[in-house]
């Protein structure tokens, strides 16, 4: 039970436990802790590490978990330029202990960014369609 | 941009702002980071600190979250004792800077808990389903 566990048994999986747990894979553990999604390496689709996800943007509303935040700066770099990710483009390959995306670091630059609406401080709907489709992915706010 | 946002100035904001962004809250930012959801402290209905939220659990599959896991140890507390809560029960209360639950901290407790089937170390869908049913909130696996 989670309510008898300890912190230290909940939270120190072995470095093969943390590596396996991860939201893009589809088999182990249905349920993935936020805190083991921070600090996972991302690899392109040739295999080359380009950065680490930093957090994970949910939406208020769904609950839906709607982006990976990533950060070319490698592990916790400060100052490093990060990139929002629709989360569906995500997934986990054990042979990585990372994340693999199938785009290259230079599309992920090339992205269009999550401008902010004037006077908001966080991006509007129209800088996230146009990112949708950058990607070719589905709207998480239209996925059911 | 979130490309080209520095992380200092995605990741330093002001104890106000970081206060006022949050998942249970209907208002503010669409989206809440998973790192500013981590180590918010959570309250009881009377308004008393019960406690400290440590995580948040999301489903791989629909990539929702599921639950908050709330530590009664305080911020950081190691060994403490964990509880998941449905993420449907927290509301973010401006006035005190943390969530609301309309539970006591002994209902709490009372809880059931997410105990792991055999041979798998995470909850059982039915331990889930007496999880949802003891606090009267749907499942997350069937909101769509």
């Amino acid at each position: 039970m989670i309510g008898g566990l300890t912190r230290s048994q909940e939270r120190a999986p072995s470095r093969a436990e943390t590596r396996r747990d991860h939201p893009g894979q589809r088999s182990g553990k249905p349920l993935i802790e936020s805190d083991r999604v921070e600090g996972t390496a991302v690899y392109d689709r040739s295999g080359k590490r380009i950065g680490t996800v930093e957090r994970v943007m949910i939406d208020k509303i769904s609950g839906r978990v709607a982006y990976a935040v990533m950060s070319f700066g490698g592990f916790f770099g400060v100052g490093a330029d990060e990139y929002a990710m629709p989360w569906s483009l995500l997934d986990y390959d054990p042979s990585l202990g990372g994340y693999r995306i199938q785009i290259t670091a230079e599309q992920l630059r090339s992205a269009p960014s999550l401008s902010r609406a004037r006077g908001q401080d966080w991006p509007d709907r129209q800088s996230e369609e146009e990112l949708h489709d950058y990607y070719q992915v589905s709207y998480y706010w239209l996925v059911s």
